[in-house]
């Protein structure tokens, strides 16, 4: 069984919400962990094992140890048969990588450009802004209600986490914020709030 | 047979060296495309179909779009049955899929942070920084000649990449080199370097 470093909403709260969601929560050993939050807040989790005490962080069912939320959302979606992901060989499997891969590479650095005010060319160049990952959904959903059409996967998921966390920063755009709602719809679906709030008052009286 | 958009010296050169190794670069449309460069020459080729112009961008066997260099590679890796990767199922799967990942979300940011000078707080908390980029490489390879163990995987090329592009950037550290020196001497066994001046020559003939 698959043991998963967890912090009530933090990053990893995408992988338990996955893990509902596939009905597969109780396939997985949740070890709950404390992290450095922005605004200073908690500390490095000796009990952790994730080199530089992040969540989530995932040992697989091979006894190794798999970082970032979406190798870890493959991982798990493909030892679980795909339910919520386009399986290799199928039609859009690469755009279905191309989304995943598209969430580290590019909205997560241009999130937190935005956030801390950072405009340098260097970053610009290398990874845009948030404007260009909102013509990206808006062109990558087309007419359909997900990114890979009218199948929610976890390409959704991890995409629509970043306005999620921040709606601030949602692109100021009818589609992008239409499939956001509609993310949200889905995720309100399975009572992954309330485990949150549960596994936060377990980890302050632990503390 | 899928389409690959190329610009010569570039993030791009991974794919085809990754496909040179498959010895499957017969089996990919390659299109010649100009990219803006750091120094400020190039342009937007407007024959390049990727949203900001960039390489490498793949349109797939099912004519769907595939951007970002580690799901390319993670696609025709699959799509030609594994041979530079670790399959689904296999053991050491995740932490396969965790390489590709970790050089997207934190590499590549890592890398530019580098170069850009910039230091910010948020940047350094969210992508930590190269030190901690070799000290990952160094326990990822353990006693073993590549991360995935015996075998040379597009983990390997990817990863690498970043130190063949920078090498002032590679991390302090005996371990790191000699496996970016192993990575190198297996990418010399094929004429990539060759084949790219050959396409310098012919974009630039063409301009």
């Amino acid at each position: 069984m698959p043991t998963l470093y967890h912090s009530p909403f933090s990053r990893s709260t995408r992988i338990i919400t996955q893990l509902m969601l596939m009905d597969r929560l109780d396939a997985v050993d949740v070890r709950p962990a404390v992290v450095r939050r922005q605004d200073g807040s908690g500390h490095h989790d000796a009990a952790n094992p994730h080199p530089e005490g992040k969540v989530p962080f995932l040992i697989g069912d091979d006894g190794m140890a798999i970082r970032e939320s979406n190798a870890i959302m493959l991982y798990l979606d493909e030892l679980n048969g795909y339910p919520l992901g386009i399986a290799p060989g199928q039609p859009g499997r690469g755009a279905f990588l191309s989304w995943m891969c598209y969430y580290g590479g590019v909205v997560e650095p241009a999130m937190v450009c935005a956030f801390s005010g950072e405009v340098h060319p260097a970053f610009a160049t290398a990874f845009r802004s948030l404007t260009e990952v909102g013509a990206q959904i808006e062109a990558g959903l087309g007419d359909a209600p997900f990114l890979m059409g009218e199948r929610f996967t976890i390409a959704d998921l991890i995409m629509a986490s970043a306005f999620q966390w921040a709606p601030q920063l949602t692109p100021d755009n009818a589609a992008v914020r239409d499939w956001v709602a509609r993310v949200t719809g889905r995720i309100g679906t399975v009572p992954v709030m309330e485990y949150e709030e549960q596994a936060k008052a377990a980890l302050e009286a632990a503390a």
